[in-house]
């Protein structure tokens, strides 16, 4: 399922070899936006590496139970139970998606990004984290919130054997305290996926631990904890088709246990008492309570369970024989464009998930997004993708060049400091990434139709 | 609108002179659930404290929205656009429905708890705190995650009076740095209100500042920052009848703005580039964005909006009118019932919202909850409500009697060491409070007609 060092994945299982999915039924998808050009065409959502649209059995189930939704927890009501006994099925649900251990804990988070903060703020004293430059912002910049983590930050990789090597060589000089690995599975950037598995061996052999950032690799690819031998995961559901503003962070327990609690509130409670001397005395729970203070989100940690139900059900074999499919319309149709630069670390033959990301020789890339939106009704991004030395890496540019993350940095038609990045997933039909590549090679040809300018940081088409 | 310590406030109005509201149209106000008696009920919600149900227009709205979910911020596409748009409408109507003045910042978490710790991590070094034990464990206890933050601990007051003079005296002997007064507009437990405004001018004129938790107050009065003169105020989406996992911290930015973000990752930070000595340089932003990394729950905070609206719309005047008829039918419907104590900090007539506690004399609460909900399919809350401190004063119990939140501590029949909480709002029909007496009465005078026995930490029926 991971990739190794190699390049072997099942990404590179021969395709024909399984049936495909059909695309699974996702909300939005008979909505028609306007054209610029005039009239309507359906919209093309490619933009699932930032937020995929909602599963439509996700909503129908969320649908379905919000008329019984109650205070969970303390509730001594029918709806209370019910409630109560939904939040703790999904969390077994959950588990199970995520072929978790045993004595793993899964605790709630609102995002990814909340679940490595919580694991950064849940860290031994002193801990040594190991990360590399290449990581999204959620999974590069929590560790150095605390002031007794000392963070490594290694360099770019161009290929998985040097990530192992470099993480190798970085852990064999480390001290023999608490240390942490984090790592992507797939990264946001180019899709590419990491060799987590020999990561895991390097960090494991080294008494390091390590932690998965599946936000991009869970929504495509299955996801084993107790099989990869990662000792947490963490992933979020707006990228999972459960967009209810829930996330995860699921596996070994003790750490968790030992640390002061995420959020200090009711729930994460057991007893509280003023003492004699004026002050107050908590008793903590040791259960993923410890870190869920605060009134569960229930229907988004249900929609997430529902989510998982609906992948697992589907089978990630047809999924992911699909979204090969996918990816080679995009990577044919795009090799057929000179001026067009695919970003790539590892090749561009690397086993990857449906997120490709890239630069058009002319063009600016807000302005090139804002054409696929304004002119074919595709929704793509632009930007840097809360990867900025990353980005940089692939694009050989210098640091200070960009502003805010995805914000166009230069007039239309200037040389492109930023890149286009068009990502798909379980919901994604043909015709989508089939316009897609039309519209890029029409762009390319023709040139834009329409003449933009940057307005309030957006590149929009003048009016 | 905020009772002052005479007792005085729109609480205390003529009833008659405003127009009452008719209840508003929730979710699951027509779910039947079974009795163990034989039959169906419909469910009558009483734990709105805890979770309050969706307001059916803060439903609609979210079902309408759904399809158009796109990601925010950085999407280039038409439905990323329209949703980053709805995300910062959200903030300016919620901005709106506060009163907040016009530099103050309205920061989206996921809950009152995650607004509290946000808070706490972003109060300047050394700052004092000043805490009524009285608060729910969201209020009290995230002063002290910081090692930095001195914190005290004010008793009990037996009046909104002695409240104001308790602070006074403790903020006279504070020393000249900067000082937070955390202080709740409606208590969790006896629903009481809170003489924000005197408590505030006693912050101010010693230098302090105050935030208000608003998560019981904000569903059921009008919340005028600017006019309270409050600092910062904190609800909850879930009390507010938008129940998808966001929460508002809303109040001056100068603080927000120089503390260390609360969430390190994306959409917080502005520009990040390795350093020359292998560090990673961070450039944060200084909006509300800097506490809010990772992709926004767009879909938790429109609803929020939503709910914010329509309770704007259906006009506070008439809600409020409304309330104190539900809250006078309780209060004199139980005190025909001798056998209950209604808890109380400030006196039985002290103005309150829609939440009442009470001891049935010879019934154990847990039993008496389990009773109300299996023979009247009535859903209440038994236990120590998230405000053990409190809950003890009122009971005049020794600490260490209870063990989880809400857990039965004890068998059916046996003294109650915990209460039982009923609470209500803008969804409540007159039925449900009538329903409840009525079962009060009942089960008081004849007894349950069921057998009840713990099991799982729950009082449940004997089957």
């Amino acid at each position: 399922m991971l990739a190794n060092p190699s390049g072997e994945s099942a990404m590179s299982a021969c395709p024909s070899a399984v049936e495909t999915s059909a695309p699974l039924a996702v909300l939005g998808s008979d909505v028609t936006v306007p054209l610029v050009t005039g009239g309507e065409v359906t919209y093309a959502a490619l933009d699932y590496a930032a937020s995929a649209p909602a599963l439509r059995r996700v909503w129908d189930d969320v649908a379905a139970y919000a008329p019984y939704y109650g205070s969970v927890h303390r509730g001594a009501g029918y709806l209370s139970q019910l409630s109560t006994d939904l939040f703790e099925n999904s969390r077994k649900d959950v588990a199970a998606f995520l072929g978790c251990r045993e004595d793993d804990q899964v605790v709630f988070t609102r995002s990814t990004t909340d679940s490595l903060n919580l694991l950064a703020a849940a860290l031994p004293t002193g801990t040594e984290v190991f990360v590399f430059e290449t990581e999204h912002h959620a999974s590069l910049l929590p560790w150095e919130q605390r002031e007794d983590t000392r963070v490594t930050y290694l360099s770019a990789p161009r290929s998985p054997r040097e990530a192992v090597e470099t993480l190798e060589k970085a852990l064999a000089g480390r001290d023999k305290g608490p240390a942490l690995v984090c790592v992507t599975g797939a990264s946001n950037v180019t899709g590419e996926l990491w060799p987590v598995r020999e990561l895991t061996a390097a960090a494991h052999a080294r008494g390091a631990r390590i932690v998965l950032d599946a936000a991009q690799l869970a929504p495509h690819h299955p996801v084993d904890v107790a099989d990869a031998d990662v000792d947490w995961v963490a992933f979020s559901g707006h990228k999972l088709y459960a967009p209810f503003g829930a996330g995860v962070l699921a596996g070994r327990a003790d750490w968790l246990r030992e640390a002061r609690p995420y959020l200090a509130g009711g729930g994460a409670s057991r007893k509280v008492a003023r003492r004699d001397d004026g002050g107050v005395d908590v008793e903590w729970h040791t259960t993923a309570a410890r870190h869920e203070a605060g009134s569960p989100n229930v229907i988004g940690v249900y929609a997430i369970a529902s989510a998982c139900k609906a992948l697992s059900e589907a089978g990630f074999d047809g999924l992911v024989a699909r979204e090969r499919q996918l990816i080679a319309k995009v990577r044919e149709g795009l090799a057929e464009v000179p001026e067009v630069r695919l970003l790539s670390l590892f090749g561009d033959d690397a086993p990857r998930v449906g997120v490709l990301s890239f630069v058009v020789e002319g063009w600016n890339s807000s302005h090139f997004a804002a054409a696929l939106s304004a002119e074919y009704g595709i929704g793509v991004r632009d930007g840097l993708f809360c990867a900025h030395p990353l980005v940089r890496t692939l694009l050989g540019s210098e640091p200070g060049d960009q502003g805010e993350c995805g914000a166009p940095e230069a007039a239309p038609g200037e040389r492109s400091l930023n890149a286009i990045r068009v990502s798909f997933g379980a919901g994604t039909p043909d015709e989508h990434v089939e316009r897609f590549v039309r519209a890029v090679k029409e762009l390319v040809r023709d040139g834009a139709k329409w003449d933009y300018r940057t307005e309030d940081g957006r590149c929009v088409p003048v009016r």
